[in-house]
């Protein structure tokens, strides 16, 4: 690993493993930065899933013996350009999801992921993988929790938009409502600082199947936070019990036959 | 009005439209309480539509020239108990909306509604009703912001639970992040106080289509709050562009052909 952002996730992976995480989550296209100029430069930046983004990180998940969760700029097949997310454990890949739904000029340099959320049994519990925009989907959350996921890793990217003193950024917020709702638990990795003109929340929250943090948001009402590793104790096991209370459940309380989920 | 939840309807309605209000939004079951301890006891506070809680909002609506939605026990058909919201306006008997999902002991007393949510047009706009537990769940937002709903309102008895100190009752939350991914204001009026051994969240709060409060929540950490009036002024209209940005939208963004939503 030679490149500045190599060398941050590195020192991250190693920070965090060092403190005990069993779990780690890197934040959306980790190594490569997320403002991207042009399609071209999206594609020089992109790496296929045997390329060293992937490598790297398997290397990383066998010395540090974590599960690790990272967003990267995948080269897929035909050269089309997907804003992806890696499961390693054990020096292996367990898998990659490529993010559903694309926020602003996204669509200029990725190809969206037509395939389910990604749910997979792991070390630390049966984990789901969604990136930034997805969580703000509340049905795509509802998906992953209904495939058996007890934690969900949401690598992000977050731009900081303009909000109300004193306020948390309303993506802390749909984060909290969707893991309540569904109880299931949320990490959730976000850039801060700056790149080419864009600010970033650096809203880092481990949030628990209560809908309440467990840890962060590291973003405070300032602008964007400084790098931090954030560490909580989840129970994965947990998040299996749907019960919300002696008469109501997260399945059994919806009325599906209801709902209208299209697009008027 | 002659018993105590009338009259506290009374002077909230009055207290509110001395202020300006031209809509006005009461707590779930405003007039009779929450905490019923039969379904005879029920059935004794409920009334139909031309009882005297609508009578009484009627009179009210037309004295104050405001609209007025307002939770109240519903004597249905065949002798059906419904914990429903009317809307009121100019006198008239707007529409009934009665409640879909109801929680705990509720099912014990009342028969769910299988409509729709009601989606009318009003003078402050168009405007959807759903009662409490309704609200946390997206779907059902969701189908009510596809209806056109510019404003919910949310009549509400949020039951106080534990929370970790400084955090925001997470049913706010969920009425935050509604707001803001449907692009919908939200007017929340919920019950404060202690009733037969049940506390009150008091977290009324009157939500941007932003997801950020205008007013409120009226809560704060220690318990519950007092009555209290929150106002605030609000822009229907705004909640026709579903525009998300230059490059997304509440419904464009959508990809319901990959949800699932039933019940595992």
């Amino acid at each position: 690993m030679d490149d500045p952002g190599a060398e941050a996730v590195d020192a991250a992976v190693r920070e965090a493993a060092s403190a005990g995480a069993q779990l780690i989550v890197l934040p959306e296209l980790a190594f490569s930065g997320y403002v991207f100029e042009s399609i071209e430069e999206a594609r020089l930046a992109a790496q296929p899933l045997d390329g060293p983004y992937v490598t790297g990180i398997r290397r990383l998940s066998q010395e540090t013996g974590s599960v690790i969760v990272a967003g990267f700029c995948e080269l897929g097949e035909g050269g089309a350009v997907h804003n992806s997310a890696m499961v390693v454990q054990d020096g292996e890949l367990l898998g990659c999801y490529r993010k559903a739904h694309l926020w602003d000029r996204e669509s200029d340099f990725f190809t969206p992921g037509d395939a389910a959320p990604l749910v997979i049994d792991t070390a630390v519990g049966r984990l789901a993988v969604l990136i930034c925009y997805d969580l703000e989907m509340s049905d795509w959350v509802g998906t992953a929790a209904a495939a058996g996921a007890e934690i969900i890793a949401a690598p992000c990217n977050w731009p900081l938009l303009e909000r109300p003193a004193g306020e948390r950024p309303l993506e802390v917020v749909k984060a909290q409502a969707v893991a309540g709702a569904f109880k299931v638990h949320i990490v959730v990795a976000d850039r801060c600082g700056h790149e080419r003109g864009v600010d970033w929340i650096g809203g880092s929250v481990i949030c628990e199947n209560t809908g309440y943090p467990a840890a962060g948001p590291a973003t405070g009402d300032d602008g964007p936070a400084r790098p931090v590793v954030l560490t909580a104790d989840l129970d994965p096991a947990s998040s299996r019990n749907k019960s919300l209370g002696p008469r109501n459940g997260v399945w059994d309380d919806r009325r599906p036959e209801l709902y209208w989920i299209g697009c008027p």
